[in-house]
């Protein structure tokens, strides 16, 4: 039986772009693995997280693993809450919802805001997770590029008017990574982000500010644009993926209320009761800002690492961006096809993600590539860019 | 700033429904919970999934805390796979998505299959939370009447025929619970199933066959619809959560290939690493097919029980379904407005679900309530019970 018959023609539309995680390399299982966004596995406290789980059963019972009742479960929205406070964002106004990670969380914002004909603006280069899942939704994009400050928001004004005034689509949203961006690990400029927030309310559009890596910021650095958000204009999004453990999957949303409401409408896969009772118990019970002052320091240093290692390493042809945190550092390697080079560096023992995945266009993508910091040890790191350079000799 | 004016008109259209979880009454603490469909405390095995917890996390470090590469992860699917096998469901040619619940899988059955102009069909009454799943996509629905053997297949078959001949809309799906059903728990008879499947292949429609119950049923009994599906007519759906624990979340479906394909494609909450590797951890290193046993034996004695006090209790002219098993029992209170009776049973202690929850057209539940009696206890069932017929004396 021809089977996708049975698909509305919106859904044949979304199917036509394959599979999701196409991105990903098949790398081997020795491979250094500078690919993945993957917390280091010493910053997971693994301890800490079955202390609080067995802690947790023991005075919970089988709360946690029932689908309402644990007090630990009910507490999850309130650390997060304070959470929130840290990165200088109040409630007032505004919904928090938990979702299952920052993903769910982002596809529950596509799906309540996107008509088919709606445009969605993007930084360019974006996070290949996003597009993904816009594409789910409008196949409406326009990107706009950035430079060491993040976002080119002048080039955005200019392109803003320029469609006003010739009655040209404006984009319904801007998706955003403004701290530690993902690929590139720039962070936008704080004039940039109250700049951009003007625009939004200027030209009448939300903002989606992907605040994934914004957990590892210090306190008070890099504030988000949700921070000065007066009119309900931005979508907050953010996870305990990079501080805690993405396997937890505690990512949330906050948002003007209705926004949330319409959220929650949709979000239709119960809450994930133990694992927000974890988290809570976690949160609530061990050293939390310690573990994440640790952490951060860590990938500090790891930065400052891959940095010294490009250099000593890489033709002088080939430049990076400056990240100021996070997780990614972004390469550019002029002439160079990343992804032919990806098969070469798999079958020598290292993994990267060519550029393309982070374009809505491909071929914007081929003379970059993005480096992981965040996984491999910095010996494995030092090796890894060692055996990329050796392919750029030839 | 008026928020909703940035939802596309079809989003519009799902919250004038209002906020799902509605159904749920607001008991107060001490109430008796005969509304609930949890597991039973003691049929949670916490003491066996805290031991693999802590096992799995001795043995795989900080795997199963990332997005993939935990082995005991890897391994879920294919202990799903085998307790398929046990229902006699085989996987040739069919896929397998390992789901948030069973809900999530519902959710992206209806996702990737309704437009807003499909009929649903329904069984009369049926499960609330698939209601309002089916709401988020389309409002044009049909229900069909069960009787003590489970769906009227025979009633169905001549509606099908009327419209067919008539060129009234068919059905695009049906959405089906044959095993213990949600809320009536009645199982439908081995030839309907089998009637309902050829009536799928002649009419043009599929199943969604909600199987949340069908791990409680014994070895070969009520073979699921799927198991005689040669036509890929059936998306299976079933779950852990009656069985094991609800907050694990570990739900999964079987459905053709590019059925599962689809609903992988829109399933964007990455996979709850944890929650998988426990789960797996526990399926294979616990003994889950004599807990099952247990749990299931203790749910038919509680079950006798409830029978045994609504009949001690409640006036001659109340009438209830026969649960073959499951959680719960379906009670007719002729004249009664079931909806008004909860507000006072719960401020006399003891909270149900009253029956127009469980209709498309609230009216037809009026008189009907659900009773769970997989939560409380004998006592409770019986002081629960006693309360509710005190209430019907006035």
């Amino acid at each position: 039986m021809n089977f996708e018959r049975f698909f509305p023609p919106l859904i044949h539309k979304a199917l036509e772009v394959g599979p999701p995680g196409q991105w990903a390399p098949k790398p081997f299982s020795q491979n250094i693995n500078l690919h993945a966004g993957y917390p280091h596995p010493n910053a997971i406290p693994i301890e800490d997280l079955m202390k609080a789980a067995l802690n947790l059963s023991n005075k919970e019972r089988d709360l946690p693993f029932q689908y309402e009742g644990s007090p630990s479960k009910k507490n999850l929205k309130i650390l997060l809450k304070e959470n929130s406070y840290i990165r200088g964002i109040h409630l007032d106004n505004q919904k928090m919802i938990v979702t299952a990670g920052s993903t769910q969380a982002l596809d529950l914002t596509a799906k309540v805001l996107l008509h088919e004909s709606d445009l969605v603006a993007l930084e360019s280069p974006t996070y290949m997770e996003a597009i993904e899942i816009f594409r789910n939704y409008t196949s409406n994009f326009i990107s706009y590029p950035m430079d060491q400050k993040g976002l080119d928001v002048d080039f955005l004004a200019e392109d803003l008017a320029y469609r006003q005034k010739n009655r040209i689509q404006l984009p319904k949203l801007i998706y955003t990574v403004p701290t530690f961006h993902n690929p590139t690990g720039i962070s936008m400029d704080l004039s940039r982000r109250t700049q951009l927030l003007k625009l939004a309310e200027e030209y009448d559009f939300l903002i989606v500010e992907d605040d994934a890596y914004g957990q590892l910021a210090s306190k008070g650095e890099l504030p988000p644009i949700k921070s000065f958000d007066k009119f309900d204009r931005v979508i907050y999004l953010s996870s305990m993926s990079k501080v805690i453990a993405p396997g937890l999957r505690i990512g949330w949303a906050v948002a003007p209320k209705k926004m949330v409401e319409a959220m929650s409408h949709f979000k239709k896969d119960a809450d994930h009761a133990f694992s927000w009772a974890v988290t809570a118990y976690y949160l609530k019970h061990c050293d939390f800002s310690t573990h994440v002052q640790q952490v951060r320091s860590d990938y500090s240093k790891r930065l400052l690492f891959i940095k010294e290692a490009l250099s000593k390493y890489m033709p002088t042809t080939i430049h990076w961006t400056e990240p100021s945190g996070g997780f990614f550092i972004w390469v550019h390697l002029p002439t160079i096809d990343t992804d032919k080079l990806l098969k070469k560096a798999l079958a020598i023992g290292v993994s990267f993600i060519p550029g393309k995945h982070f374009f809505i266009d491909p071929c914007d993508g081929s003379e970059f590539l993005r480096l992981s910091f965040s996984y491999a040890d910095e010996e494995q790191i030092s090796k890894g860019i060692m055996f990329i350079a050796s392919l750029l000799e030839v």
